[in-house]
């Protein structure tokens, strides 16, 4: 472990390994927003913030947050932090990492004695994942002030509404402006890169340029629910067959846009179901979502314009109806701070880490608080870009330099800023 | 309703419609096998059938049975029936119709005081319809001893065993053998057609020719569970594409085959997921089943071959792996016994009923009980040809009639069969 860090490395490996035991233990590691399990990492996470001596809340948009108050609080707040939420069948890494160092980092000047001039929060966004809604970034919306009342109405699997489950966490959808904040002067998070870059380099961090743009679009296509053996080929409205040309056509057009050279595009389809779901019934409705990202909005807006004319064809095609073709969220590709960059840059050489320029491939509530406070970004190598998966591993040497970079950060912004 | 038959058709309708309250409530009409709805259903049925006068039992293969003895039991056995299980969302006719057919049919024989030379038994067969193990045909497979030891090892999502699942519901797969029949002189099954020629022909009753050959494949992709945002499109390993090649290629093969008018074709896909499930996470597994059914084994052998070569080469085009491609099950089609079709045509025209010879392009009992026994089906028309669906529905004196033509040719049989 490197030494002469302004933050302890081992404590915040074992806090982050602490965490990653809560989990479905039939599916490590899984702690899905709004479940059980994310209750209890949370409750665990707040005992953690509360005996580094930080003040915590959770607030409207159902995020939780630690604060220590600055000498001079009229000087605004620092903010530093991520998610605690996990895709299934996840990593220990991915959001956590960002959570856990923010609090080492709080802790560290609190221990050292530091008296900073600004608040600081400590902060675990609700649900940065697509949760069972069908929705990501649902604490940093609300945040930003950009959750839409149309996205509150949204249902999970079980017919549960995202407002009811948001204020089931402990938010409060009914005084959900209050969670908007004007008094953010910097917003700092540390994540894995979750790509090849830093390790293919050999290089400690990456210091974010700008995060993709994402776009989501959920697609259903309703037909009939006929019997598969005495309906006739030509007789039939099979949902399934629009919905996997549908699939056939997103792999081919991903992969146009990407040999145009004009920047990150990627599109996946990671949901796929089909009701009734039998095997000898004709498939009555098949539902998809695409995920798309783009550093550029050009082919974005271009893609999404031939996805809606083909996926109305293959409709057609199948005597089927496109029942739904609705974006579920929308992003534009967002530039991180300049002058929080800078910092990090700076604070990075002061350390003796390397560090780089990169662009996030990946959404990250950073984007959202783009919008409402200057914001940056930290990466940290992982192994073979590996993220999302079990196998998500991050050295501990690794955590603590980006973590060293953002806490030396975090002491020069406080001298700096006046 | 039709007046002059040997059985009763109110008290028919009304079992009927009582048993098609027995569903989950909110999914009308479901009652699937091996699940507790099916259970409290086939507690009533047992109840019906021995206020018949019928003594029960569950046979080895989960079979219930309901039996008076013949006055010649050496005469061996005259055997009626269908299934009580549905598909989800399905209706309250397929199946239900003919075993509640075979209950009125004993129940009015045994009230006339007609002495029957032979056994007669009403039977409802264990889980013809594909059930969560991804097998059809259950009860009946049992009965006709061709149950394979590898379908007996068969799970459910839930990870149950299929052996287990049998003998959960009353079954004994220790004993299976015991469920082989080598007494049964006729069997006859009553359904509902499932398809539009009775309706537009305006005909009372179908006598079945034949029944197509079914083959269901599963086939599972495998590739690899990375991050939608990092992951360019060329480093992709996703499991969807390939199966969704293979669903147009299975739609589009279909109707080929169907252009040669060589016989009956479909081939359908009701069965479709992904895993993990997370729009941000590129899928690591693709499962489909697939379902096709045909009454020429040549167009069906040409099928699964070309099947075969095309997911091997979507398989390698998607750098994914095809982990599983397994026939689940696969039967020829089955012709139903001369003799008994034309005692059923003799038996209509006697009781003043038009009929037709028909083909059955969905799988029945009667297609494994015609490895044993002299089979014969009777289709009764259904509205607008709709199964598996809520909306399914007979008329109260299409029922009858056909319940009558089954009757007639019971005791037609009685008398001839010596």
């Amino acid at each position: 472990m490197t030494s002469n860090l302004p933050i302890d490395g081992r404590r915040l490996w074992d806090d982050l390994m602490h965490l990653a035991e809560i989990t479905d233990p039939g599916k490590p590691y899984t702690r899905r927003s709004f479940s059980p399990l994310f209750d209890e990492g949370r409750l665990w996470l707040r005992q953690r913030f509360e005996a580094a001596g930080l003040e915590t809340r959770i607030d409207a948009a159902g995020n939780l947050i630690g604060r220590r108050a600055g000498s001079e609080p009229a000087a605004g707040t620092i903010m530093i932090g991520s998610h605690s939420d996990t895709v299934p069948s996840g990593g220990r890494f991915d959001g956590t990492a960002g959570v856990l160092a923010a609090l080492e980092i709080a802790r560290s000047i609190a221990q050292s004695g530091t008296a900073l001039r600004h608040n600081l929060e400590v902060i675990d966004f609700l649900a940065e994942e697509p949760s069972e809604f069908g929705l990501s970034c649902i604490g940093s919306r609300g945040m930003a002030g950009v959750m839409e009342e149309r996205m509150l109405a949204y249902t999970d699997p079980s017919g549960e509404v995202l407002s009811h489950a948001i204020d089931r966490v402990g938010g409060n959808v009914s005084a959900l402006a209050t969670a908007r904040r004007d008094d953010i002067k910097a917003f700092f998070e540390l994540h894995i890169e979750q790509g090849l870059v830093l390790q293919d380099g050999k290089i400690d961090v990456g210091i974010v340029t700008a995060i993709v743009g994402i776009t989501r679009i959920e697609v259903v296509f309703k037909g009939s629910a006929d019997h598969a053996g005495t309906t006739p080929m030509h007789l039939r409205r099979d949902a399934f067959t629009p919905a996997a040309k549908t699939a056939v056509f997103v792999d081919r057009v991903a992969r146009e846009l990407v040999a145009r050279n004009a920047g990150l595009f990627v599109a996946t389809i990671g949901i796929a179901s089909v009701a009734p779901g039998a095997s000898n019934v004709v498939p009555q409705e098949a539902r998809i979502i695409i995920d798309a990202r783009s550093e550029n909005r050009a082919l974005m807006d271009e893609f999404l314009a031939r996805l809606d004319t083909e996926t109305a064809a293959f409709a057609k095609e199948s005597r089927t109806e496109r029942a739904v073709f609705a974006r579920l969220s929308d992003t534009n590709p967002t530039a991180c701070d300049a002058g929080l960059r800078e910092l990090l840059r700076d604070s990075a050489r002061a350390l003796g880490f390397s560090s780089t320029d990169i662009a996030s491939g990946a959404g990250h509530d950073a984007a959202f608080v783009a919008r409402i406070a200057p914001s940056a970004m930290v990466f940290i190598p992982c192994r073979d870009g590996k993220s999302h998966a079990p196998e998500e591993w991050a050295e501990p040497d690794a955590l603590a330099a980006g973590t060293a970079v953002i806490a030396e950060a975090v002491l020069r912004f406080d001298r700096l800023d006046a």
